[in-house]
């Protein structure tokens, strides 16, 4: 038996982290032969339902799960941890500007940095959920000098696999025929998908469809299908958002199939015109445990004009918690 | 690629079933390999919840789901079954005598087996998760005589893990060096959760412990653990209570390991004294699809009382809905 590996879960007691805490449990992100520690992260408040949880995940009798740590104190949450889910944010409320999001989120997600650059192991692979999630990772990021600004993402994976699932409905296909989809961008309404890249059956999937169905159809129910769950359900995307959380994951460590690729956001880093400075969504492939992105696909005007857009959204967002960096 | 069964969850949109489909569609219950379609069955009312519920399975992008079907309409979600949960079932409302809640299932029950008996797969399992599951599993074998009555199963597998992580906690041991504990009779408060046979690594967890820790401490705690998990939670179990509904389904038809047994309620036999006409919990070994009784186990007077106990609150149900079988 490996020796066991910690994975953190911030706001653990809630709808995404009771989906993800059972499905890790499960051994879903790194193999059934691979034990972890969950280290679970709540508000004081949310202590008992969490102390629930964590009964729930003994009952299980998952052979994979060594043992539960749950706790409001985000040091021991981060003590050691390798892997690293940051679910809790704080949500906009009543009245709330976008600027009082961004930086009561700022708040959180900074205190969570400093702590992963103390606590957590060297190594640790970050990955923030709770929104506005490309700048909360990049506040996480810059709070955490002493760890390798690489190790920290925003999940974009979630729109990716939205983007499949639009394109095989379209096409009448199954998913499993559908690769080479990219998310460009921020994880919010301004984020770009794109499937001038992407291959069904074998075919480029392009060829296949007009401009009018890509910007008055997929383009806007990808970037409007959170809203669209909200409305069905009556509460945001917990098991698909925890689903794409466990594919982030699974494939930075374990690796991208040879001819496909999937969309992290990540630091940009000067590709495809877009300067260091924000966590930007790229195509990337994964191998050996770290990710490269995607060089030199072709982008047109069209594209190109949709990709700044989420870009100029990212700056803004930046801005707007500028001070706190 | 092998061709798709089909999987039958009703209240396939309640906190048990959002939990269930999609840790089915993620190829937990089948392996990876194995297709699945999804045939989930919601109250009219809930319908729009589901449609959101299969929006995201869409959005998953998981590889062995192969489709989504949703409807209100009960033969439409029993077509062809091969696999079915019936999760949902009527609560205890204010007021409800225990036996309108018997008569109140017992209707639902029936209709649903009345349907399983006309339009499902003529090798379907069931799997009764929705309570009073023993005697709603008894009620939908009765209405579908076609169908052998062994396929019809009531889970007492989330009892069973949980006493198994309550020894494992007691020994200080991995859940993993656990085995052969066993609940008899019915998934009530009644249930007897009997370690006199269990082993704890290696050697018989009953030398370790004297009656007064069974009777004061993990009977209860394993009889009780429902409402413990209501009282941190503030809702009941639902992840632990489809991770054991996957590890029924699972075994039942991958198999047991071979040094090993698990729970499950199944039509009473005559072994251990039970007399057909109950569905009672026992100690099985699952192998090529099928289950066999663990039989010629030695019970101590101490356990011959607690399952009698068990067994005449079997009977009392049974009774309080005979007018209906």
């Amino acid at each position: 038996m490996k020796s066991p590996v910690r994975v953190t879960i911030t706001g653990a007691a809630g709808q995404i982290g009771y989906q993800l805490a059972f499905r890790i449990a499960s051994g879903q992100m790194l193999g059934n032969d691979q034990p972890v520690i969950l280290q679970l992260l709540e508000i004081s408040s949310a202590i008992k339902a969490l102390e629930g949880v964590a009964m729930e995940l003994d009952d299980c009798a998952f052979k994979a799960l060594s043992s539960v740590i749950i706790t409001d104190n985000v040091d021991v949450a981060f003590k050691d941890s390798n892997y690293a889910f940051l679910v809790g944010a704080k949500p906009r409320g009543p009245g709330m500007e976008r600027k009082d999001l961004l930086q009561a989120n700022a708040k959180i997600f900074s205190v969570q940095g400093k702590s992963i650059n103390t606590h957590a192991n060297r190594d640790i692979r970050v990955l923030v959920i709770g929104n506005p999630a490309n700048t909360n990772a990049l506040i996480t990021s810059m709070n955490a000098p002493n760890i390798n600004i690489g190790n920290f993402t925003a999940m974009t994976r979630l729109d990716h696999n939205r983007a499949i699932a639009q394109l095989a409905k379209k096409c009448g296909q199954h998913i499993s025929s559908i690769s080479r989809v990219i998310i460009w961008g921020n994880h919010s309404a301004t984020q770009y998908p794109d499937i001038h890249h992407a291959i069904v059956s074998g075919k480029p999937a392009i060829e296949k469809f007009d401009r009018e169905w890509l910007t008055s159809n997929f383009i806007p129910v990808v970037q409007q299908r959170g809203a669209s769950i909200i409305n069905a359900r009556g509460s945001s995307s917990a098991a698909s958002a925890a689903s794409a959380a466990i594919d982030h994951m699974h494939d930075w460590i374990l690796g991208t199939p040879d001819d496909d690729w999937v969309s992290m956001g990540i630091p940009s880093n000067g590709s495809y015109g877009i300067k260091p400075g924000i966590i930007f969504s790229y195509p990337v492939r994964c191998i050996n445990g770290g990710y490269e992105i995607i060089e030199n696909l072709e982008i047109n005007n069209f594209s190109k004009k949709l990709i700044l857009a989420s870009e100029i959204e990212l700056r803004e967002e930046r801005a707007a918690i500028e001070e706190l960096l």
